[in-house]
């Protein structure tokens, strides 16, 4: 048990003792409702069969939303990132979730993201825009342009993500990488 | 002299005893050294006549260096912002120091800043664009757009220096408003 247990993230060999010795201290109802409430959440909550974020139900929340602009898919790398925008962003399109970015050194190429299944849902029509939002760093840099050469040919918008100073930063703490990234995306104030 | 020093940034009450207690202890040519060296720099660095700065030598170097790019003008609140742009950022045109930002609520108008040497920068001609780079806040954003309206007239370009995801950082931990941010300020991949 505590070899599984150490398998968690952020739970070291030390954590995983105290949490297997809270287990044994356990009454046994206590501790089947932990694994059945661990089984049910693994049976329920699937990857929805558009967007490919986890979800209870299929098609998820947003994907089954009406109100919500269809014309619109911003694509992130996990389902925790489209937590972070549900939270307050007030974006209202759609969403896909790769699931992770290429990665030549870590083995993850094409096949291994839901890149084909994003390709038929824009062939599927009905999509105007993609928003490439994975993570402002080499490897996610270098995944938004494989996916902008992808999708060219299907004749639809793509942009990135905006990257520069974060809001309510100060361009003194900035470090040089952002601050020339900032410089490169300046935006057009007059016409 | 405790009074004095606890003037200086970052120098509470305790810690402004404890440098009036070491200015005691020195010996008389050390306390004349210092003094000296603050009298000196006060006398020897003055706002350079064309972009405001800090400097020893009027023009300052970066106005002086024949290798910058005079044709871009990057306009910041202080001094402190262009040695971060210095540090690393490869920028190679020119800047004004407005010497602040517009702030109704403490009392700081367009005639507390260098806003009327910028406009007169302008008129003086060989500037084809110049880039806001005020700190991207509530103030600094105000600023940025007064400043575009005074210089559209002058039918040059005016930008604002990008906003968005600082490099490097991830989605996840962005605050909501650098995400809202960044939608806005999206890049588009393709044409």
């Amino acid at each position: 048990m505590i070899d599984e247990l150490g398998k968690l993230p952020g739970v070291g060999k030390r954590s995983a003792e105290r949490l297997a010795m809270h287990v044994l201290r356990m009454d046994k109802r206590e501790a089947s409702a932990l694994t059945r409430a661990i089984e049910e959440v693994k049976a329920r909550v699937k990857p929805c069969t558009t967007c490919h974020q986890l979800s209870e139900n299929d098609p998820c929340d947003i994907c089954a939303d009406p109100r919500r602009d269809g014309s619109i898919v911003c694509v992130v790398e996990d389902s925790s990132d489209i937590w972070a925008f549900e939270k307050n962003s007030e974006y209202r399109g759609r969403f896909h979730v790769l699931g992770g970015r290429l990665s030549p050194l870590k083995g993850i190429g094409p096949e291994d993201l839901t890149i084909d299944e994003l390709l038929d849902r824009i062939r599927g029509g009905g999509i105007s825009e993609v928003i490439i939002a994975t993570n402002p760093d080499v490897d996610g840099d270098a995944t938004a342009l494989y996916l902008a050469r992808e999708i060219e040919p299907l004749k639809i918008a793509v942009s990135r993500i905006g990257l520069g100073l974060p809001v309510g930063g100060s361009l003194e703490f900035a470090d040089h990488r952002t601050l020339q990234k900032a410089l490169q995306t300046r935006q057009k104030l007059t016409d």
